[in-house]
C-alpha cells in the first residue's frame, strides 16, 4: 500500500489557497498510486492559527473546505487537518460553523484531522494534548480532543480495512515531563494501539530549533519501537511569522527504524510503500509491518540554521506580500550575514544595500560594504550622513540642558542610528521593500542597540542567533559558497557600533563567547546568578549581564519580529513584564 | 468580627517590596481591631507574573516570603495570595521552591491562598478556573487547583471558628458562557457553599474596563443571592504594564446588597464588620448574616477612563524607574489630552512638552500647542524641524528612483514624523525621561500613524482609546478643572496630521464617528465583513476598514504598551499573525 506524505507550505489563513494546494496534492497522490495521502496539522487554516480562531467567518470557510474536499477524494483516502467545529464523531454539518467562544478551554473549538474518502468522512479525531508553553498557545484556544482516533480506512481496491490510529503533533511528544513524571496525564499514542491501530498517522506543525530533528527521531523511534506500530509524521514546512517549520516528514518502521525522510526546509512529496505483514507473521506479531522509501538527509547543524533563516525571510516577504529588500550594510558582520541570507532567499536583483557612514565610521566600514555588495551582485547606495546629523545636533544643542554627561552621550549616539533607521525607512517606503534589521541575538539581549534605530525593519534575521553564532554562520556560507562572499576583514576586525570616536563592543560588552555562555544560561535555560556562578562565572559579571537582559525588556517589546531558531527566543515565547522589579 | 480589605498596589516580581506591604497593612489591621484581613490576588508576587513564574529563584524567595507573613500573623488572620509550588493541602516546606516546569498544564505550580496565623498556616486554596484567553494567559503557568478550600478560622477571642470559603479570581465568574453552557464545569463558589462555608472570600486581580464594576457587582450579587453566603471581595489595585487594576473592593452581605467598596483607581484600606447571626436565627438560616461598612462611589464612565489612566501613566513611569516624561505637542487632541493626563499623573513639573512645526505646520499648531503648555504650566520647547528635514530630503533625493508618486509622498510624509520621533527620543535619552506616545486606538487600528515616527515612546497612553471618547476625555478634563486646560480650539479644529499641505484625517479616513462604530464591531467584537454590514453600514467602508486593519498589524507589533480601558484592546490581549492572508 502506496502512502504518500503531502509536506506542504501554507499561509496562515488562507482557506482558499491552502485548499487549492490540498486538491493539487490529493491529485498528484492519486496519480502515483497512493491509496493514502496525508497532510500537516491544520492544513486548511494553516498553523500557527492565533485569534483568526476567533473569527467566525474564518472557522465556518474552513469547515466549508473540508466537504469540498471530501468530494475531491474519489479513489483516495486523505487525511487532513483543520479546525473542528464540533467535538469528534458529531456528524459532520460541513458549511455550519457553529459560534466561536473566546474563552478557549471548555468551550471552543477543536484541533482536528479528518479522514475524508468519496465525499464521506470516514472519520475524525481532535488533538488532546494541547501544548500552552513557549510560542504555543493552544488552550488558548482549543477544547483538548475527548478520546483517541483510530479509523479503518481501505487499503486499495477492495482491500481490507486498515486501523489507522490518528495523532496530530503533541500528541505524540510524551516525553515531557516534570519531577520524573509526564507532565500530561494521558499518552494518545498508547491509547490508539490499545484500541486496534495498525498504522500510526501523526500530522504535525512542529517548529525547528538548533537540535530538533534528532530529539523528534529519536524520541518517536523509542515509542515505536514501544508499541510495534508504524509511523508516518507529516511536518508542515515554511515560514510563518517567527515560526520556522523545517518538515523532514518521517516514516518510521515498526521496529522503529526511520525508514523515510522528507526533505527539510522546502516543500516535498514523499511515497511511501509499506508492506502489509503475511497473514501467517501478522497472526505471529503486528511488529513486521515495514516500508520502503527514500531518505532524505538534515542538515548538520550550522547548516540548519543558515537553510531555517533562509526559508524565513523567503516566506515572511512572500507571504506579506513583498518581493524585495533594503538593508543597512555597516562593514560589521551582521549586517553582512544579513544581506548574504536576502540574497539567497530573494535573489540579488531583489536586494538593496545601503551604507551611511557617519564622521566616526572608519574607512574600512564604506569598503567592507562596498564589497560585500559588490561580492552578492546587489544594488549599492552610498549615503553618509554627515548634514542630518550636523541639523540634529543644532536642533538638539539648546534642548540638551538636563542630563548628565553619560546621558548626553548616548543621546548623541543614538540619534545617528535614528538619522539612519529614517534614512532606511523611507528608501522601504519609496521602493515598497521590506526593511530587513540586523542585529543578533546577544545585542538584542543586553538593549545594544538603538530603539527606532538600528531595530528599525520589519524582520529581524538575526535576532535569535547568539554573536558567536553569527560567525559560525559567516564562515559557514563562505565555505559553501567556495569563496569570501562575506570579506574576510569583516569577519576578523573588532567590532564596532562607530557611534563615537575609536569605539567597539567590548568598551562596554564582555567577550562575545562569555556573554554568550551566560545569556544561553540566563535566558534560554531560566538559570539564576546563583546557579550560573556555581558553573565558574563571575558573580559581578553575571550579575551586570542579568541586570542589562531585564532593563531591556522595553526595546524587546518594539522589535520587530524575529525568526526563531534556539529553544527560546525573545519574542512570543518569552513574555517578561516591564514595569517590574525582579533584579535580585 | 472586623474584616480588613487590604486594597494594595502591588509591583510583579518584588517580593522584598510587596511582604513589607503586607506586614504593615497586617499591623494596620490588627490596629484597627480586625480578627481578619484579607489580600488581593498573588499578593506576594504580584499580578500578572508572567515568565517570570519560570525564575526559580523568584518562586523560592515568595514562598519563603509567606513564612515571614506566617510569623507576622499574631492574633489576626491573614488571606494573602502567593505562587504555590506544592498542591493544596501538601504540608509546607517554607523556602524550599520546587523547581518550576516550563510546561503549565499538568504540572508547574498553583495560584495559590493561604491563611496564616500566629506562625501556622491554617489552611490553603488554589484557584480551580485558570481564566486563558483575551490578555489571560494561566494555563500556560498554572495548574488548577484540585479542589475546594473551606477553612475554619478564629473569630477573634476565644470564639468559634468560622468557616471561610476561599476563592481566587475567576473562581467567581461563572457567567462565562458558550451556547447557553457554562464554559467551565466546575462551579468552585457553588462548592465552597456545600462545604460549609459561612463566608466567601475572593482574592482578585481584575482588570478595569469600561463597564466591568457594573458587571461584576450584579453578577456576584447574583451568586450571592442564590448561595446566601456573604462575599468578601478584595481586588488588586495598581498599574502593571497594559492591564490597570481598579481595586473598587466589595462586601456583599448574604442577601446579595453591596454594603461596602473600597475606592477605585487607588490603594485603600477598608474594616467592615460583620454582624454574625444570633444562635437562634442561625438555626434558622445562615443568610442573615450582615456588614457594616463604608461604601465609596465608583467613577461614572468617562471619569472612569480618565482615573484609569492617570493611574496607569503614574503607575508605568513609577515602576519603571521613571519620575519625568517628554511629549510631542501637536496642537492636536490627542497630544493635548496625553499631556493633561501626564500632569496629573506625574505633576506639572515633571512633564516637558515640544513643539516640532514643519513647513507643513498652520500657525494654530504652534499656538494651541503652547497654549496647552501654559494652562498645564509645563515646560515648553520649540524645536522646528526645516533644517533637519531639508537635510533629510537632500540625502534622499538621489535614492527615490524606484516607487511610484504615492509611494515617494508616503516616504515623504513619514520622514518628518521619524524627525520628530529622532527629536523626542534624543530629549528622554538626555534627560532620563520617558516619551509618552499620543496616538489614539482608531488611528492605531487603520494604521494612521508612522512607526518610528509619532509611535515612538515607551507608553502609549491612549492607544485603546477610540479617538471619539478622546474628545469625550478632552471634554471631561476640561468640566472636571473647571476652565479650559485643553484649549477649545483644539477640541473644535478639524484633525490633521500635517504632514503635506492642508492635509486632514478625513481626507483618507471616513469621520470617526462612523469609523469608531466599525471598529468596535470589527476590533473589539470579531465581527465579520458581513455581519457588520447587515448593521446597516456600506459593504465599501467596512471592506476597505477592514483590510486598513489587518494590513497594519505589523505597526502594532511594534507599538509600545498601551493601557487598556476597552473589552479589547491591542496588544496582548489580541494576538494576530503577520505573513498571513486572511482578508475575504
Amino acid at each position: 500500500m502506496k502512502i504518500a506524505l503531502a509536506q506542504i507550505n501554507t499561509t496562515v489563513g488562507d482557506i482558499g489557497g491552502n485548499t487549492e494546494r490540498i486538491l493539487r496534492n490529493i491529485d498528484r497522490a492519486r496519480g502515483e498510486g497512493a491509496a493514502l495521502v496525508v497532510f500537516p496539522e491544520l492544513t486548511v487554516f494553516g498553523y500557527p492559527p492565533k485569534d483568526l480562531l476567533l473569527r467566525r467567518d474564518l472557522v465556518s470557510a474552513n469547515v466549508a473546505a473540508i466537504t469540498r474536499i471530501a468530494d475531491h477524494c474519489r479513489d483516495i483516502t486523505a487525511v487532513v487537518g483543520y479546525v473542528g467545529p464540533d467535538p469528534p464523531g458529531t456528524p459532520r454539518r460541513a458549511g455550519v460553523g457553529k459560534p466561536v467562544s473566546p474563552f478557549g478551554a471548555g468551550t471552543g473549538v477543536f484541533n482536528a484531522a479528518v479522514v475524508c474518502r468519496d465525499g464521506k468522512i470516514l472519520g475524525d479525531y481532535a488533538k488532546m494534548l494541547l501544548p500552552t508553553y513557549d510560542v504555543f498557545d493552544e488552550s488558548r484556544y482549543f477544547n483538548a480532543g475527548p478520546e483517541t482516533g483510530v479509523v479503518s480506512i481501505p487499503e486499495g481496491k477492495g482491500g481490507e480495512g486498515l486501523s489507522v490510529g490518528l495523532s496530530i503533533c503533541e500528541d505524540l511528544w510524551n516525553d515531557h515531563q516534570f519531577d520524573g513524571r509526564s507532565v500530561y496525564n494521558v499518552d494518545p499514542i498508547a491509547l490508539s494501539v490499545e484500541a486496534g491501530a495498525r498504522l500510526l498517522v501523526n500530522l504535525s506543525a512542529s517548529p525547528y530549533r538548533a537540535g530538533a530533528q534528532r530529539h523528534r527521531e529519536e524520541l518517536f523511534s523509542s515509542q515505536i519501537r514501544e508499541h510495534g506500530v508504524p509511523l508516518i509524521y507529516v511536518n508542515q514546512v515554511g515560514g510563518n511569522d517567527d515560526l520556522l517549520f523545517d518538515g523532514a516528514s518521517l516514516a518510521i518502521d515498526a521496529q522503529g527504524t526511520v525508514v523515510a525522510r522528507a526533505k527539510a526546509f522546502t516543500e516535498d512529496f514523499l511515497v511511501v510503500d509499506m508492506q502489509e505483514p503475511s497473514a501467517d507473521r501478522q497472526a505471529d506479531s503486528a511488529s513486521s509491518t515495514g516500508f520502503t522509501g527514500r531518505i532524505e538527509p538534515y542538515p548538520e547543524r550550522i547548516d540548519g540554521v543558515h537553510r531555517a533563516l533562509v526559508l524565513g525571510v523567503r516566506d515572511y516577504l512572500r507571504k506579506c506580500g513583498f518581493s524585495s529588500a533594503v538593508i543597512g550594510l555597516s562593514g560589521g558582520i551582521d549586517s553582512a550575514v544579513t544581506g548574504a541570507l536576502a540574497v539567497e532567499a530573494l535573489g540579488a536583483d531583489s536586494v538593496h544595500g545601503v551604507a551611511m557612514p557617519s564622521r566616526y565610521s572608519s574607512d574600512h566600514s564604506v569598503e567592507d560594504a562596498k564589497r560585500l555588495a559588490q561580492n552578492l551582485g546587489i544594488r549599492f547606495s552610498l549615503v553618509p550622513i554627515e548634514s542630518a546629523h550636523q541639523a540634529m545636533e543644532k536642533l538638539l544643542a539648546p534642548e540638551f540642558t538636563n542630563g548628565a554627561s553619560w546621558q548626553r552621550a548616548v543621546a548623541e549616539e543614538n540619534v545617528q542610528a535614528r538619522i539612519r533607521g529614517n534614512i532606511l525607512m523611507a528608501l522601504s517606503n519609496e521602493s515598497g521593500s521590506l526593511l530587513l534589521t540586523t542585529g543578533n541575538k546577544s545585542e538584542l539581549a543586553v538593549g545594544y542597540c538603538t530603539l527606532y534605530g538600528d531595530m528599525c525593519g520589519g524582520l529581524a534575521v538575526l535576532s535569535d542567533v547568539p554573536k558567536t553564532v553569527v560567525y559560525d554562520l559567516a564562515r559557514h556560507i563562505n565555505a559553501s559558497s567556495g569563496r569570501d562572499v562575506i570579506p574576510q576583514r569583516t569577519i576578523t576586525k573588532e567590532p564596532s557600533a562607530e557611534l563615537k570616536p575609536d569605539q567597539c563592543d567590548q568598551d562596554t560588552l564582555p567577550p562575545y563567547d562569555v556573554l554568550d555562555s551566560i545569556l544561553e544560561r540566563y535566558v534560554e535555560r531560566e538559570e539564576s546568578i546563583d546557579e550560573i556562578v556555581e558553573q565558574g562565572f563571575d558573580r559581578d559579571m553575571v550579575s551586570r549581564i542579568a541586570k542589562m537582559v531585564d532593563r531591556n525588556e522595553y526595546k524587546r517589546k518594539q522589535a520587530a519580529i524575529g525568526l526563531k531558531v534556539t529553544t527560546r527566543a525573545f519574542g512570543t515565547g518569552r513574555r517578561m513584564p516591564i514595569a517590574a522589579k525582579f533584579h535580585p
